[in-house]
């Protein structure tokens, strides 16, 4: 593995070995030993095309933690708006010694040809509608601290899923987990390829709700609640949101997700989002684990030498 | 103490902590070791809603100064843009494991209601026109060092006091300190509230100026010096900015201050600005020792066990 | 050398000196030690009046790479914009503590300006039309490099010399290290002062371009090529673009430079841009131990006193 680029892209092994070794990164953080030496010297930047705070500061808390350098590179206002390729930002970032690269980009595939163009290891952060992989493992390893396992594991992914990279993500990956997934949503707002995907679709929450383990909510994107999908946002919530109503009708054990940021009376009441069985805080957490575990295994923390590690503490 | 919200909720021996912590930590830093390993580990995230580079710079400087990983999160362009909630932020943070939030926020008592969602510790870097704690020890530092002693000492505080969260930070830990503050400004420029206020109130400039030891300038902001509070703007400056002519009125031992950015020629003269009695550079140098000491006793450097040094060193 | 002002301020020694010590620092590198101890407990402010995101990550890598601490300041939504002079934001970097300051401006001259006014290294990153030293040292670094020797270098710089603070700097430095410049542009592309600048001009590319060692292309300021200057682009890239066709009609051992930004198609043509002859990339490499060793030597971090490293690693 030297880059992650798509959730698709891991083996089951791959993707184990990246949950087990946030899992230890993770229990280290709570024996108050928050910061590491694994990454010293090691250049990370911070390549976003498109704002996302939350994920730029949780690569950047996953990357410092284990003492690696970081740089960020906004697009806005740099020579990318001088009419500057993303080839020639990739070659520069790579002669500048970037050790890896995480992209979040507007464009589904840019990541993986900022691959092709860099030797370090690149991340994909968000491609367009197309992936983000990181939210998929950090779902993934929220589901087996929670359940316990993911075998087996039913999980609904209600909402807009044609415009979700954390759909897809989520799909490919548990798949190769051996959960079951099954998407919900309006026929509007599926992917045309979605029968080419390993999972089941339905149009009715209602039906597939009690028999859930897991309850994904995506965000809904307002400004695409117009008329030619849905009648107006609360004719969507009615029927799509998860209330209050619909939360008690979820088996005892069930769980609640969502990637955030939530739209509370949107997408999912305010009561069911702080109740006890919604993840959200936590997969806030482990997302700083499973992004710590994946910038360790690129960018080959474990296999320094005892030179380096002695010349650079 | 958890946080610092208000310069109001410190006792005296707590502002006396951070005062004298601050010198300790500036005389460190002139026998040349500025580099301290005290929040190694630690992660300090600026939050600032509000546009503030000094404040924030001098923030970072403090936090890296102690070897703290400092994550900046400007509002602009983030999720807050997407209608994330202050609560959904907060909880963002905490869950990324920030052990201290510095926040600067346009809303009076949004660092008050931050402290109620987060474990780590919060501190107040400006939130509307209520206060600016971190500024309000600086100066008082200031003081200390320039004249010996706060009891007793006589200080004006002269400028647009109803906007200023700086001045109520002012009078509410001079107070604690035992110093004298009177508050000069026309009725206009006054906060209805200020009857309750510890200190005096004047109008008269020329009345007050000779028997200070300090003379705190305020900025004037530009915007809200029309024609419902004055004339003009010179106007103001007549009455009540500090003249080469005023300033020769000042007791012999008395100091001029100013939080800057200042505005020479409006409410300060440029000689005077620049005069050997003017502390304006050294408040911004006293404001990363006070906000270090203000990192170091929340932050909880002092009680790190050793086994926790060890394995981060 | 206190600061880093000008190319032309540079003695022949001082100018080796860098070089010398950029070629260090980059072999120290490849050794794969990426962490220097150098500069710990120093902080280096990127003062960015100007968007330069390449020109800020180069110096932020190499503050980063020896240890510093760096704070980016960008004047957008600063105090800046509040009215506050460049003097007073220097005066607040320099109490803050900064021991460099990275300055970017739009004002020829801003850099010598602030230099007056702190006590830290300053290094010109760019001020106006006027300088960018370490462009012409990490140009000179890399002709070095490729050719074995500066000395009788014949260096042709070729585009937009008016505007260019990349041309003036590499001909002051070029000329100090015993390289012979041609500057290649239109009349209306020359400053006026270009008769007492230490080199030759030339209005013809075809007649420069067999007999030169290095041929260095301007970017193009598209907004500049307008019908004051040139009927348009295309006759611009025709008279002064490096095409295949002319990069065939150099000498064989010549090599191609460009600062970057490129815009493939206008200066240069895609297929010389990424020849095997041109340094494009190994520039920005380069650029990066350039600006080490700058640093290096500017802040002093070869005479730290052994108490200084002990108590801060």
């Amino acid at each position: 593995m030297r880059h992650l680029l798509s959730a698709g892209d891991l083996t089951r092994d791959e993707a184990l070995l990246i949950l087990d070794t946030a899992r230890e990164l993770a229990q280290v953080g709570e024996r108050s030993v928050k910061k590491l030496p694994t990454l010293r010297g090691r250049t990370v930047v911070n390549l976003f095309y498109e704002d996302s705070t939350r994920t730029r500061i949780s690569f950047e808390a996953a990357a410092k933690r284990m003492s690696a350098d970081v740089i960020n590179f906004s697009a806005r206002g740099s020579s990318v708006s001088k009419g500057e390729s993303l080839k020639d930002t990739a070659l520069t970032l790579q002669a500048m010694g970037a050790d890896g690269v995480v992209i979040r980009h507007s464009a589904s595939g840019a990541a993986r040809r900022l691959a092709e163009w860099v030797d370090g290891a690149v991340v994909n952060a968000g491609d367009g509608t197309h992936e983000h992989p990181t939210q998929a493992l950090l779902d993934a390893f929220t589901m087996r601290e929670r359940m316990g396992r993911l075998e087996g594991l039913r999980v609904a992914v209600v909402g807009d899923i044609r415009h979700s990279r954390v759909a897809r993500s989520n799909v490919l990956l548990l798949n190769t987990l051996g959960a079951e997934v099954t998407l919900v949503a309006p026929p509007t707002l599926l992917p045309v390829s979605v029968d080419a995907w390993p999972c089941e679709v339905s149009y009715d929450f209602d039906e597939v709700l009690p028999k859930s383990d897991v309850v994904m909510m995506l965000r809904v994107q307002a400004e695409r609640m117009n008329a030619s999908f849905f009648p107006s946002a609360r004719e969507y919530s009615r029927r799509y949101g998860l209330t209050a109503e619909r939360f008690a009708r979820m088996a005892d054990h069930a769980i609640v997700m969502h990637p955030g940021p939530m739209i509370r009376g949107m997408e999912i009441s305010a009561e069911v989002a702080d109740s006890a069985r919604s993840t959200v805080v936590e997969q806030v957490t482990n997302g700083v684990s499973v992004r710590m575990a994946v910038l360790y295994l690129l960018l080959g923390g474990a296999i320094q030498g005892p030179g380096h590690q002695g010349e650079t503490r």
